[in-house]
């Protein structure tokens, strides 16, 4: 099988990231490499720097894949139009270059695609056609599409201009930060990664470059082990952007030649990540652009004394889901948790559990009187509440306070089951 | 009352904030301004560039000021120390300022203050002492340390020193758009209006400042309107940073002369400007640091075909707070609607919800089986339902479609109480 497998320099070569550049000039913003002494400390790294192409027009780095591509389309193809299929960051990458380029771009998405996000692909220019119960779906009818109408389909990842359009996210990286020891990339299908590694190992081939993945889309590393594309029967992750089951030909011949390892994250670790993205460098990810950072934090990769760069690729994310995610995150920590207290005066007694979660400095973020269950004591009043605090110890101390009052019982709280230490992310 | 106001120059002049950006060189970070498409669009500005202070290290533009101020003490005062009274920037700004200048920093603060908060800033190396039912009676505690221990004591803004620090912003801008027609920054105190407007009025006089106030802390218009200091019987807004009541002698001073103008935002323009701040920019503010974007997306200020600069102040905020305020954002853009709905058949029909939400291309977040009230009709089940959309008509339409399911009744929602349409804001 391996046979089958093109070299990487078959696909792509620094020469073709190096074009994409001059196309790419005054099409994609030039985003910042940021550093974080929060992030380099917390890892232990002698520098972190966040890529951010969450930031980048359209909210990711796809549209500079997708422009390289249709760039170089010739004139014929260009007045056929390209057809794509996302509900995704590659719909918008497609949609805008479209409309730079002035091609004509449809985009399929599935059924289940919110309005929003048609109204957002649209808002650039593209025809959207929904179609399919599933991405799968709606793939294969936009291939059908471009066989129907010689339209030129235009793939997310297994493409070689595409490719090299997402390796200019490279170049821009060993040009900021020249002496960046390790490149940390999360892994879909592969597109981002073998053009970043591509990229950076012609400027120094001895930084590494360090996939990421979600445990529940960790195709990746076994394709490596076994130097064979490996093929998940199934994905489950919160992060969606990378939510794919295997590389495909391109993209594992770069990889394998040219990606030093790969590591997985839990979406637990995507969850912290996103957290402390937000409150730390102030800056919107998407779950899949966390999932660098939650490979640095949760130290599935070791960078000591390094200095490391991390891709943060895309922000696109419904802010109530973003919310959600960093409220656990926050959980995970051990700086937020909710509590099933037992009440034996309402609602007198209220004044006591308020009092003492701000005596002890902590913050009541939800209080809810609930129903009462069969386990519990009937001349009591059940109660929620969710306190925010600046730790697991100190949560547990607040816990304590609350269970030391008269009139109150902490039945139930979810430190013990969901928190996984701060010291455990260092 | 006027003449006892110094003139703006006795206060600061452009050759302190030159000097003060010298001392701040190797100190902050020169912050980007970044170019956002969509508030230029929905502005109809010429181009909108955000000033992202909310990266500065500590998360504002307090340490600009606060290291200034002690970076001019004489060594003597050097060693005695300072003390501050803050809960919030510039708490952080005077302890980061204590630990690179080697000074002994006490931050006073208020009781409720959050550990988190106290934790952060012990973690620059300051004593922290809680003092104080609210922030008035911890600044009289601060004088008072200061006093008695011979400390010097740092103002939030009412320093020349301080305000020349803030001025560094200014600089910057002019430096990063030498073209700017107008420049929108938020006023509390006006610690940080007076340093810019005195930085972007010597680069180019033409340059309009307006300053921007929450509703709630509107005190500095009616100032410059009776040229004479505003003092507000009682501030309530969202926007703790700026809940100030008045301008001090020394922004006074440089407001009245150099500020052109300053205008007020609602709590909810706030919201949404925090919202759209996250899903545009993803950036994530605090209230006060969106009050600038507040004023452009609502029409505060006329703006149209002009090149401005938002100065987003600061992003130290609670995740949870800001998940709330960006929600309400959503909500106030008709994206999001919350309903009650009675089911004539729990819970068959549940199916006949979700398919129909589904169909419309909305998502629906969130969903609870209610309490029943005496209004309702007792054979019905009520059902409490947090609904996404693409704006206020496609909600009413996702309304409009669950009510004429046979068995369901949508009984209320938030969409004509609260929805500000989407193009008032543009």
């Amino acid at each position: 099988m391996s046979d089958e497998i093109p070299s990487a320099d078959e696909v792509v070569t620094t020469a073709d990231v190096e074009a994409a550049a001059e196309r790419l000039a005054d099409v994609v913003h030039r985003t910042p490499l940021d550093g974080s002494t929060t992030f380099a400390e917390r890892s232990g790294a002698a520098a972190v720097g966040l890529k951010l192409e969450n930031v980048q027009r359209t909210g990711s780095f796809k549209i500079r894949g997708a422009y390289n591509a249709m760039a170089q389309l010739p004139e014929e193809a260009r007045e056929r139009g390209v057809v794509a299929a996302s509900a995704g960051n590659h719909a918008q990458g497609v949609a805008l270059a479209g409309q730079l380029l002035k091609i004509d771009a449809t985009i399929v998405v599935p059924e289940v695609t919110p309005a929003a996000k048609i109204e957002a692909t649209r808002g650039y220019g593209a025809d959207v056609v929904v179609e399919g119960r599933d991405y799968e779906r709606s793939y294969e009818h936009a291939l059908e599409l471009a066989d129907e109408e010689s339209r030129e389909f235009v793939h997310p990842f297994d493409d070689e201009r595409v490719i090299a359009g997402q390796g200019t996210v490279g170049l821009e990286l060993v040009e900021q930060d020249p002496d960046v020891d390790t490149v940390l990339v999360s892994i879909g299908g592969g597109g981002l990664v073998s053009g970043i590694a591509t990229a950076v190992k012609a400027h120094d081939p001895d930084i590494r470059v360090v996939g990421v993945q979600p445990e529940g889309a960790a195709h990746a590393k076994p394709s490596l082990e076994r130097d064979k594309i490996h093929v998940l029967s199934e994905v489950d992750t919160v992060a969606e952007g990378i939510a794919d089951a295997r590389l495909l030909v391109k993209t594992f011949a770069v990889v394998r030649e040219r990606v030093d390892d790969v590591v997985a994250v839990s979406d637990a670790d995507l969850a912290v990540a996103t957290a402390l993205l937000a409150e730390r460098a102030k800056t919107v990810a998407e779950a899949a652009g966390a999932a660098p950072v939650a490979a640095l934090l949760s130290g599935a990769v070791d960078v000591k004394g390094e200095r490391v760069a991390a891709v943060v690729s895309g922000g696109n994310t419904n802010l109530t889901d973003h919310a959600e995610l960093s409220r656990v995150g926050l959980e995970r920590l051990g700086r937020y948790t909710e509590a099933r207290l037992e009440l034996a005066g309402w609602p007198t007694v209220l004044g006591d559990v308020t009092e003492t979660v701000e005596e002890q400095g902590a913050e009541l973020n939800a209080l809810e009187r609930v129903r009462p269950m069969a386990v519990d004591d009937l001349n009591r009043t059940p109660v929620r509440v969710g306190v925010e605090g600046s730790g697991p110890d100190h949560l547990r101390d607040v816990l304590a306070a609350l269970d030391a009052l008269d009139d109150v019982s902490v039945v139930r709280h979810s430190l013990d089951a969901e928190v996984r230490r701060e010291n455990e992310y260092s």
